[in-house]
């Protein structure tokens, strides 16, 4: 039974989208990811598909997919910012990513849907520190992770690191929507994440799992 | 001299108020904490004297002591809530805390400087599990805690004791800006944290220190 395999395969499932925000796709930004841009249709994708397979959800009462949105939110004055990026928050003008601000919002496109997603804020690279994530994954039953946003050398691979030694069984990143400053950064880092035991499928190879 | 003694005694001090809550105050709310309303006036006050202290901040260009208020924000379905009260999110009543409800607001009387302060939203008793609170205090210099809040055996309690298992050298309980169900539960908690170290003045005491 094709829904069957397919709820199967979705059961304790978590979709994390991260960063997507103004201030690391758009132009302009001190904080842009300059292969960011790029990925936004496919990253938007993503969650339709994730959304479309957590469904499923409502209709078997069981936790399948949740689409989780990571995001940073930070201080106007940069106190709870990396040592390395403070710099930036002590000029007239707002830092990065400053909670409340437009460059804080997600990027066009993307929409939280307060019924049913989970927003986590970070402060730092990975989705896991100091956040309560592996908290709200372990009491949901999650177990595997598949990730997309932006940047791949630095919150994409600190989240599927800490993942991984977390002991987090599956973790897939889809690889082209995910992005980094230049293609080789991110074909570098992609392949790092391969080495450990990550899936890391195309978007339409993911879409046509147990589809 | 007096103002050379007063800032070098708050220099790297922080005060965390803990969930001081609509939710946790308020009669007829399930997770009503019978001493609390007792203390608020007390609380107030601890805010208004540490605001005191901390203007000095701004005037020597160091960092003297910040008000961190610490709060909880739960999902409307609670799924980040401990599991075992997961129960109250599950009728049709709004359960405890719900982010962006009254009951989730501080008490009246207490209100946050968004300039100076700083909020930290927790899931779970402790101020610093799962979250960014020992990250953002290590790069903030702060060294000297003073906790004031609800309740005392929960949320008081493990926050000091983590203060205490991270090496925090000074950590600081007004013990009559802190409350729980009873005066007996309250003074057994209040005793074995003195019983590691911890100060426990009254905040008539709190406040002549260095006045």
């Amino acid at each position: 039974m094709v829904v069957g395999t397919m709820a199967e395969r979705w059961t304790n499932t978590a979709l994390l989208v991260i960063d997507m925000q103004n201030d690391f796709i758009e132009e302009g930004s001190v904080t842009q990811v300059k292969g960011g841009k790029a990925i936004v249709h496919n990253v938007i994708r993503v969650v339709e598909l994730a959304r479309q397979r957590g469904v499923l959800v409502v209709w078997d009462k069981r936790f399948l997919l949740s689409v989780l949105k990571v995001v940073r939110e930070h201080d106007p004055q940069g106190r709870d910012v990396e040592i390395f990026r403070r710099h930036h928050y002590r000029s007239e003008k707002v830092g990065p990513v400053v909670k409340g601000t437009l460059g804080s919002k997600l990027v066009d496109g993307l929409n939280i849907r307060e019924e049913e997603d989970y927003k986590i804020v970070k402060t730092r690279f990975s989705a896991f520190f100091g956040t309560h994530l592996h908290s709200f994954l372990q009491t949901s039953g999650v177990t595997k992770l598949v990730i997309a946003g932006v940047q791949t050398p630095n919150c994409i691979r600190q989240t599927v690191f800490d993942a991984v030694e977390l002991d987090y069984p599956d973790v897939t990143v889809i690889v082209d929507a995910t992005a980094a400053a230049t293609p080789e950064i991110h074909t570098a880092n992609i392949l790092d994440m391969r080495n450990i035991g990550v899936k890391t499928p195309t978007l339409h190879e993911w879409s046509e799992e147990f589809a």
